[in-house]
């Protein structure tokens, strides 16, 4: 049994799958990003961890070490270790069906939640408008509906007139490769802009909303995310433009500060090179974080599955985690 | 007798010149971007004529078509059609040695004006500053010195410690392929930063001054640049980081209302593909915006190769101008 995966560094110029059937190709289809998106690789190291386990059954010790490299893969995004952990906790309590049945739940967990995003975050949107994303937070970043993507699909499905600008989101261009790719599979009307363009559109009353994605938010409304997005933020605020986030609750980090979250810095060559090709001399400087942390004060509001969270988020957010835990 | 320009396009994997010898020759080098930058393109239009004229001396008729075609190339910048009518007035008054004794006092002007811009904006900066750049306003868009490089070039020759942060400026890249090239190439330390990464950056505290070149500034401080110019002047302000421009006094356009001004609206393949390769699937739309208007109140100081400009604007630059004319 494997997972076969889309490698999205090869979209949208190729389709080319891969499989991940143990814990050593998961960490490698996350660390490389042949996979990326908060809640997919969440499932992707579930079920590399899970599928590794159920071959080989190795005993806590070495289970636990198994769970360790997976979660280590990439460290911003919330999703991962805690994915790991459950599928991990369940191989602990129960053996090697059992954390393959949790992986098979975190996966059914996270399309449920995709498409109840979907449901409650549709109502933020009006017949007629134009949605800015940043990066994907997608079909591709999560499974089917997407997070910041699901309002769109839900409110078009219903009837409504959406149109989407997608900014390219240098380096990698999840934008431009990704975003831009699964919106016009489906038919939705897609424009493509430099992340140099975000301010002109909005100033020309071009943008109507922002919807992003997150791969980590904290308690109080902090919002880690693809870089970039903090600056959309501030754009956004200064154009009168709403701002939200779309996260399944997966995606909260129940106890970290701000300064306890590790940005990544990924390879330079990501901000070197595009899609193969050098763009700058040698002997330049590269600073290339992978995340950035829009405050709490840019946020307008933060859609989940289970509803819609408005400021202050420490209320209502842990009034949604109490509602999740049932 | 002809101008050989350094194609920009090739910059910075491979250096190619080419020869201007006529109008279509200037025309062609500046729509294609061969050479960029207002400053440099109203040196190159000016030649361009000036050795057409010199050549044919086809008399004031088709004189006045060859200025019309050479000013049209492209319609932002307004150094263009300054520069190719003061040659065609002086060709008109005094013949084709007269065009050609325009066009190099126009190089002499921006030269100077260069080193000047230079020589009051280092003023601003201190020792241990990093500044920000967006697009190229270096060398490679002007004469020697630029305009917004040259007060970092001439800080640095008094034995000012500075660095650069050249954010890459897409679609078009200027910052990674021509300022990061120039600047490393004197020695000066530079670090290029994707355009998602600039509020980053700032939120940080690793930017102290922001300074950008302009195509076209108006009597009361709009500043017509680079597109992603806006957006970085409200992140400078968001972040409590001056926001210089620089220019010669001939980019100031003392008639125009901001809602006279042409914003360039360039081929979607800019977009799209990044040095040949495609990033995006078939079926998206794209916008690609040339250039945007910073508001003067963004704007904390106008260099001009006359002094500092500080708001009010249509003061500060009629004083300033009134000095220019003697």
């Amino acid at each position: 049994m494997v997972l076969r995966v889309l490698d999205q560094r090869a979209l949208p110029t190729r389709i080319r799958w891969r499989d991940v059937d143990g814990a050593e190709s998961a960490r490698d289809a996350i660390k490389t990003m042949v996979v990326r998106g908060a809640p997919l690789i969440g499932v992707v190291g579930a079920f590399g961890l899970a599928l590794e386990l159920s071959r080989r059954d190795p005993g806590p010790e070495a289970a636990r070490a198994l769970a360790e490299r997976v979660s280590s893969a990439r460290p911003t995004a919330v999703n991962l270790p805690r994915a790991v952990s459950r599928v991990l906790d369940s191989y602990l309590r129960g053996g090697a069906n059992e954390a393959l049945r949790e992986a098979e739940s975190i996966l059914e967990y996270e399309r449920e939640s995709a498409r109840m995003i979907g449901v409650h975050g549709e109502q933020l949107l009006m017949d007629g408008d134009v949605v800015l994303t940043h990066c994907n937070a997608g079909a591709l970043a999560t499974v089917e509906y997407g997070t910041a993507l699901a309002p769109i699909r839900v409110a078009i499905e219903m009837g409504k007139r959406i149109r989407v600008i997608a900014d390219e989101t240098r380096p990698v261009l999840q934008g431009a490769r990704l975003t831009a790719f699964e919106l016009v599979k489906d038919g939705i009307d897609t424009t493509l802009i430099s992340d140099t363009m975000v301010g002109y559109a909005m100033s020309k009353g071009l943008v109507n909303k922002v919807i992003v994605g997150a791969d980590r938010v904290l308690m109080d409304g902090h919002v880690f995310n693809k870089i970039g997005t903090y600056q959309v933020a501030i754009l956004a605020r200064t154009h009168h433009v709403p701002f939200y986030v779309a996260m399944p609750l997966s995606t909260l980090d129940p106890t970290s500060s701000p300064e306890d979250v590790v940005i990544e810095e990924r390879d330079p060559k990501e901000v070197l090179y595009v899609r193969g090709r050098r763009i700058a001399p040698r002997g330049v400087k590269v600073m290339n974080p992978a995340f950035d942390m829009t405050p709490p004060e840019y946020v307008s509001a933060i859609i989940t599955e289970r509803g819609i969270a408005e400021p202050p988020y420490r209320e209502s957010l842990t009034e949604l985690l109490g509602q999740a835990q049932q």
